[in-house]
């Protein structure tokens, strides 16, 4: 028998991760993953960007890189940060990481200390969750109404705890609820976190998946103290196999990332880096994205009309501007891990909502994911949904 | 000011970082890295394979995989785990890593708590001390002869401490030294730690790279017990840039593993690891290989050859029979950290020997790597550091 670590002997089977493998079944309609539509993938680009860096760079694009990344790939980061997110960085600002996924582990790795506090939206991602469980760290879910996170009860939070040092948020259709905070709310925040001594990492992969709104300066362009970390990824926008994100930090946290990073996996890909910087350098990846936004906001809008037409009253749902997901509140006497097997018995499938509350409960809500799946499935599948809600509340 | 997890606290620039970044000006010759040679990178194959990969599996190489990894690589993985290494195993037993630091980093996380203790070498790679030192375990570091690890010294430490949890071994062409143990010491070795509750990582990056010496049984096709993980990498093989390593491991461990590396990176980059699976598939990696070993060898027996006419006598290396670096030995009143600046001032560079001890000390050390540099350079930079040692000998 293995002798493990005490987080490690943590690490036990859950029922949902048993209840979500099977979603994978080709013959389920799965609303459960955050997957990107594959069919807007820019394969046949991708066919001439490979070429293109084995012709221009050669042996470098695969040789051992540097642990912060690659440096085109970083100064293309900060034309986006300043024309999508209003941020003015430089590429010394910027570190390439393996993922999101990477990036909200490390930060979390070098900023807080086991018992120590995490404030979060309430309910909140729930991969963040999984990156910063290893720390060991108290969450607190701050009160979080249909604008973000409610500045004054954050304040009160901030006042009554000296041990939180990170507030995690996303700002921008949210995962999993889709809601997106006003500039108004944006300011509030920012006045409150000025007060005290935390780190907020504003993690923004859904930004540039917007429909019907406006751009909204993030987070970070408000930010005069360098609190803030923004957190950005090729995955929604390009292509999530690459494993490719970036943060924007203060230069105190890009040193100390730098070297935690380097003992995680030395760099992230050299060759992958180049995939992303050759695309946006050779196509236009303005266009890719409007094309991206295009579709989902036809499938987020027939999944909306869907579920008015065959949801039972009694159940709402959100009606996101951007991004991936809706959300749905059932009656609190429902609990959507329980009637996870009778969805699945009929081919469809979501993520139950409890796991996106770090301190559990909640049972009565579940994510919906839009963008992976083809218009006639989304309507199948919402018809099986709601004949499962009706039976369920007509018991 | 931001605030810092204690151990983020601990990660401060050190001068050996300093001086290393000086070798990286194009005029250094420098034995420094542990780079492959990039003119072996096979280049002109890859645009094939990358081709390859669009035509027959388009988007589904880029959407997110599993963490486990891509099966179809890791049943290439399990073909060479058989042929070069002698272990038997199937795809549940491998986990695909983004490079084997991945791997070490995530090991010592699931199996060592906070001042626990790690056997190593002495002295061991600087890369694996720096991927476990976030747990803050102790270290002890294991009497080593030239044939490795001494098996009667590493039973008196088990049976003395019953805190330590994982022995960090290289058997074949160590990381820094190039030592090879022999199969007597390798059965000796499971002898000993299958009297005890401990797991082994057997770090197995070069052992495919060897010249004159004929294949040996690796640790893990001894293991009856499933307590060695035996860690392999593309990085000296193929490309290290793709960041492509493995782990083999008992049921137990993957589980654990696989759920921590979730947290961690949600899963390597998809697509890099078609281009491994592929390249196996369509070309001839085991003609590659020897044409790597081929160029090495004449590199190792080039740089021997030079030091045994440029340095002075009673400075020792080693003859490597495999792997890219040798190990050189200075008269105790010599410190390789002290004399690093005057082989810089002769643009030529080596990593003091210091840094490969987890508890510090031994600076009468230096490693040299031969895989990276052109012959012609090979010899001036050996006749450099010829001149530098004379000098101090002389003083």
């Amino acid at each position: 028998m293995t002798k493990f670590s005490s987080f490690a002997q943590t690490l036990q089977s859950s029922d949902i991760a048993d209840l979500l493998a099977l979603t994978e079944k080709p013959e389920v309609i799965s609303f459960a993953g955050g997957l990107p539509a594959p069919e807007l993938f820019p394969i046949e680009e991708m066919k001439k960007v490979d070429q293109a860096i084995y012709e221009k760079e050669g042996r470098k694009a695969v040789q051992y890189g540097t642990t912060e990344g690659y440096v085109p790939l970083r100064e293309e980061i900060c034309k986006r940060m300043k024309n999508k997110f209003f941020v003015d960085c430089e590429p010394k600002d910027v570190v390439v990481t393996t993922g999101s996924q990477q990036a909200l582990f490390i930060l979390s790795q070098i900023l807080v200390d086991m018992d120590q506090t995490v404030c979060m939206e309430s309910p909140s991602y729930m991969g963040a969750i999984m990156a910063f469980d290893p720390v060991r760290p108290k969450y607190i879910e701050v009160p979080t109404d249909d604008k973000g996170i409610v500045p004054e009860e954050l304040d009160k939070i901030l006042a009554a705890d000296d041990s939180i040092r990170m507030i995690y948020v996303i700002p921008e259709f949210q995962n999993p609820t889709g809601i997106t905070w006003p500039i108004e709310r944006r300011k509030q925040f920012m006045e409150v976190i000025n007060k005290y001594d935390v780190t907020v990492l504003e993690d923004d992969p859904y930004g540039e998946i917007r429909y019907d709104i406006e751009k909204l300066p993030s987070l970070k362009s408000m930010d005069t103290q360098g609190k803030v970390v923004f957190l950005g990824s090729f995955s929604k926008i390009f292509m999530p196999g690459l494993r490719l994100g970036w943060i924007v930090a203060n230069p105190q946290i890009i040193d100390k990332f730098v070297k935690y990073k380097q003992a995680v996996d030395l760099g992230t890909s050299t060759f992958g880096q180049r995939q992303a910087a050759y695309f946006c350098q050779m196509f236009d990846m303005e266009k890719h994205i409007k094309e991206i936004c295009a579709l989902y906001a036809k499938r987020r809008t027939l999944m909306y009309d869907s579920m008015k037409k065959y949801f039972p009253e009694g159940v709402t749902f959100t009606y996101p501007q951007g991004g991936l997901f809706t959300w749905v509140t059932m009656p609190e006497k429902l609990d959507a891990k329980e009637m996870m097997p009778k969805c699945l018995a009929k081919n469809v499938a979501y993520v139950p909502g409890g796991i996106f509350y770090p301190n559990g409960g909640n049972g009565n809500h579940f994510r919906l994911n839009y963008s992976n799946m083809p218009e006639d499935r989304i309507v199948e599948g919402i018809k099986r949904l709601g004949d499962v809600l009706k039976e369920e509340l007509s018991k």
